[in-house]
């Protein structure tokens, strides 16, 4: 512990005194001091004589380097670096930031920080750790990632405020070695941890988070909680040196890997706690069977999981029937089940729910009344006779409610104080479970070999670009590439009408706006006249012009694709039209993907009710907009080069598509 | 207490338990029973022989009328009826509850449910709830009004959890004779109450309500979690036999009194708490300074309000060289300030803050660390000092926090134990004051006098429809009705082209859909073909012709106005165009609205963005469509006959718009 020290204002002795109870040897280290806390002190790590696991540093960012140093030369595996000053202030800090990278590598040295108030492993009374009551963390299966040191230990006090314990607890910091994604690869394997709870801002790596975080999903559950929707990225680079990049971006690739996302760090909590207990099979969409001793918070309940998208299936009739013996007939009986007050038969309304073949899991709700319905008895009775995972919903003050909390824990059981938390729990429940199906299927389906087109111009101009689609067996209209007027009104001639007449010029974006794009030409008389208006753009090189077949009817939809600095190479689907765009109705995946994952991007679209005969109109080709995503994927995966492209728009017509128009930017 | 008993496990024990501590004189009632509880039994309220003020039934429902017709006799005035077994179950219990009704009018007896669990006054000593832990909840400024009696008790358990108190807390249930706008109406002048909460399903007399919370915010704030957003309408009405109606209108309706809209209890709870300490000036648009000891909870929490819409002001460059002077130069200066870990100096970055004329509310957040900072003296000495509200967040183990969070609330300082809640908070406060604004601000400008346009046709064509808008100078296309092909030539002449042919026939709807709208007629010949057209389609009765000129090009907007049976008159504005509906991006007023209700309509569309030159595109009129919205406002409002009425599509142009189509449905 490099910088301990006897003021108590001190980072340096707050480190000290929480890693007091340390089990293994400790090490203080300050040129000034003897003893401090009852610990001897060592003038410097080469005093100490011995071989060092891990090196705790709490000085200032510029001695760090030669004290990494002399720790690797001392055989130093690890280090941890608290202090601030590094790459999160601007240039200079960054260079010593570089520096001390290098020691690492250079001695192998794997660092956590700078810049973070540390980790605890509570099991192995490891509290590196600042603050005072990170010594009285309980031991448990929730693993924490926080990419801010503070995140870390505000998590963890949320978790030990609920009587949950942690596995491990880590702040990142800066993360200029061990990333986020470096511990969720190591939470995955760790036996100790049964859920993943992380705490995320930007994210300079999201490739090799995106594919951690599916690692780990197939072993355990991950369930995030993103920041940076709003802008808030100055204040973020500010903080840990990071960039914030998109946020819808990062969001859905999350939970394209499998991750839960949610939206507080109190649903973090919940959502680690209740699948820290029990998890879903895979399932495309589980039923939740929710039975409450009360009408009130069983509205709310329901409410929450409905409005978002989370089934409450009707019973089956015999269902009913069975439950309407065992209560009395003024109550709700379809599901959810409620029983009035609970009462003796609450146990058999229970079973019958959970012998009804489309309940996946059972929700019950009960206000907090031990001489009425004692949840710890009663679920410790049915819990072998019922197949579904049991989640719980009380209320009633925290001093009454926890010795019960404490006991279902102990039997795995999850429960939740209020109706609300209850119902944002179960959801992360069933998303764990979506996600899982969605992955497994994906993988079913595997994407065809990546397409590759051979070398790519850098700008393609309209034509070139159309028949990159068309290697792809992507439709686009019949066209010709005209040099002159006598050229364009033969291929007028041999096209059919109506025709459309576009400018292609190199590099020239904004064809409409310049006046470039003239459709439904009928008449050659139509024709000369567009050719005229083309003749006058001003181009900066060689003018051509692009004679086309107007395309069918058909809902606009625009695709994009994209090689992002952070996640790779990505596909955007989004409803098309000036007006549809205003309103951003896109869904985004991390190419490659499946045909699966694209069904389900258009499914998740706000406008997919467009695709279904909306009043009245026609049925739009879904699959062949799937067929394009997937290829458009394999196509980006496969040319890194491709920085970006827009296939807008895309008109899907009942049968088949068409790409009216493509831009393809290379780097 | 008729019903009273001794079976520990009824509802007239644990009632009659609950009242043990009441302070006034309490009759139990049972023929079969001589001494509960210690309490004497009288075997029927005329066995009392003293006037009773409040009489308390937990009997069946069948017997319920009779002690209520006796409890009038005996000159009781108010009642309130646990059991379940009326409206809620159906047509018979509907009968009973009719009888009762009847019974308390004759009687003049005020009532309270049937089908709740009570209400609880602390102060006054009054536990009339079942539930066994009612009698501990300590007496405080948070009002509760609950649709449901579980909710009501589940609210009270979550506000005594956080040590705080409760002046009334009303279950209301069935609410026959008292509902939700009684209960806020009687809290708004409780000089206890400083802040009402509310828990809502469905609203019967929406209108009623509205009104009552629009006078009760003009003197404290009105804090509403409604449920509902999702299908639970079956569920709703087996529960207290009120139906839902449209969510999206009463949330409309519930900010358009000036209510804070919340989506959770634990929300609910949260604004209250801080409501019920600060509340600040009607405001348009606040400003909130950030103030954090360390920058992940202050992520967290400037990136909840910035989504949330709320505004975090750069801090003015003198206001930041000042705070640079105070904390390292390493940290965020400009809003949120992150002074690292808080040191002495986090007092004078606080005060330097509150100097700064662009910040309204001042927002702290700090992990629970006494020993760097206690907030208790910080807050003690600065308030004085500072025009601002003051909000703190903070994090630690219950244990060490709760005992600062209660001094800092005995000084009236709001705080919260997690970043997302501390920001949830916030945003309570901001939407209050942004509510007083709205409310303000339609007030300044009234909606002119009611439209009434004399008598109304039951179901207008739509030339007679567009003659109504034309009385109310709602501008629509120059037009001729013609009986004839020869009148429809004649005033093919007269109009110009292109024009617009269209089918008038009494109750025809989906004119398109039949064939019955011919656009873009240009010649003679096209004329000639539209009415052939025309002509083929069967209708009922009598068919005429409508003859229009073609509008201007512009962006395509419906209004719509409807009576609602529960909210009254109402009108709505949104995005027009086939896929813009798929998208459902609408905004919802109750009419009669000012100019600047319907300014702020237009402005809250998603795709609002589209009126301001989109991607390049024109200004559109936002001012004149506002204009026809509050004149739509005031004709359904004058005119109760009109159940609902469409213009669709409304054309917006650069300079007014134009009424495409209309449809009138009066009752």
């Amino acid at each position: 512990m490099v910088g301990a020290s006897s003021d108590t204002y001190k980072a340096g002795y707050q480190m000290l005194s929480a890693l007091h109870h340390f089990p293994g040897e400790l090490y203080p280290i300050n040129p000034r001091a003897h003893e401090i806390l009852g610990f001897k002190v060592y003038q410097s790590l080469a005093a100490v004589g011995k071989a060092i696991d891990l090196v705790i540093l709490t000085i200032p960012a510029k001695g760090c380097a030669r004290v990494l140093a002399e720790a690797g030369e001392n055989g130093a595996g690890a280090a941890l670096i608290i202090s601030g000053g590094f790459g999160e202030t601007g240039r200079e800090g960054k260079a010593v930031q570089d520096e001390i990278l290098s020691v690492c590598r250079k001695y192998g040295i794997r660092l956590l920080g700078p810049n973070t108030a540390g980790f605890g492993n509570p099991k192995a009374g490891v509290s590196a750790n600042f603050t005072p009551w990170i010594g009285q963390l309980k031991p448990g299966p929730i693993g924490v990632v926080s990419q801010s040191g503070a995140m870390n230990l505000i998590l963890a006090s949320l978790i030990h405020s609920r009587r949950l314990g942690i596995s491990v607890a880590t702040g990142i910091g800066n993360g200029v070695d061990v990333g986020v994604a470096d511990v969720v690869e190591y939470l995955a394997d760790d036996r100790e941890t049964k859920v993943i709870a992380v705490y995320l801002e930007g994210v300079e790596e999201g490739r090799r988070l995106y594919e951690a975080v599916g690692r780990a999903t197939e072993k355990k559950p991950v369930v995030v909680f993103p920041v940076g929707q709003a802008d808030v990225g100055e204040f973020a680079a500010s903080h840990t040196g990071n960039l914030m990049g998109s946020f819808p971006l990062k969001k859905a690739a999350l939970v394209q890997a499998g991750a839960v996302v949610v939206s507080s760090g109190d649903d973090l909590v919940d959502a680690a706690n209740l699948l820290s207990k029990v998890r879903l099979q895979a399932h495309r969409d589980p039923g939740v069977g929710l039975l409450t001793g009360q009408a009130g918070p069983g509205m709310v309940i329901a409410d929450y999981l409905r409005s978002h998208s989370i089934r409450l299936p009707e019973l089956a009739p015999s269902t009913v029937a069975r439950i309407g013996k065992l209560i009395p007939p003024m109550t709700f009986m379809k599901n959810p089940v409620d029983t009035g007050r609970p009462g003796p038969t609450f146990r058999d309304v229970l079973l019958a729910m959970a012998e009804d073949p489309g309940i996946d899991v059972l929700v019950t709700f009960a206000i907090h009344e031990p001489a009425v319905i004692d949840p710890v008895v009663l679920f410790a009775e049915i819990k072998g006779k019922i197949r579904q995972p049991l989640v719980f919903g009380t209320a009633g003050f925290p001093e009454d409610v926890l010795p019960t909390q404490k006991e279902l824990s102990a039997n795995n059981i999850p429960s939740f104080i209020s109706p609300d938390r209850t119902a944002r729990a179960t959801r992360a429940l069933i998303e764990d479970a979506r996600a899982a199906y969605r992955r497994k299927r994906g993988g079913e389906e595997q994407p065809r070999d990546p397409v590759s087109i051979g070398p790519m111009e850098k700008a393609p101009d309209e034509a070139a670009a159309k028949s990159i689609l068309d290697k792809l067996e992507i439709h686009t209209p019949s066209r010709v590439v005209c040099g002159s007027h006598s050229e364009a009104k033969k291929a007028f001639l041999a096209l059919g009408v109506p025709c459309a007449l576009k400018i292609l010029a190199p590099g020239l974006l904004h064809k409409t706006e310049v006046g470039g794009v003239h459709l439904n030409i009928r008449t050659e008389k139509q024709l000369l006249s567009a050719l005229a208006e083309i003749d006058k753009i001003e181009t900066a090189g060689e003018k051509q012009y692009l004679l086309e077949e107007m395309a069918a009817d058909g809902l606009e939809i625009i695709i994009g694709a994209r090689n992002d600095p952070s996640f790779g190479p990505t596909v955007l689907v989004g409803l098309g039209g000036t007006e549809a765009e205003a309103l951003n109705d896109v869904a985004i995946r991390l190419a490659p993907l499946s045909l699966f994952d694209a069904r389900e991007m258009i499914a998740e679209l706000k406008s997919s009710v467009l695709f279904d005969g909306w009043r009245g109109g026609p049925l739009y080709d879904r699959e062949e907009l799937a067929e394009t995503v997937v290829k458009i994927g394999g196509l980006i995966r496969s040319h890194p080069e491709i920085r970006e492209m827009d296939l807008n728009p895309v008109r899907v017509h009942e049968k088949g598509l068409t790409v009216l128009d493509v831009a393809i930017i290379c780097a």
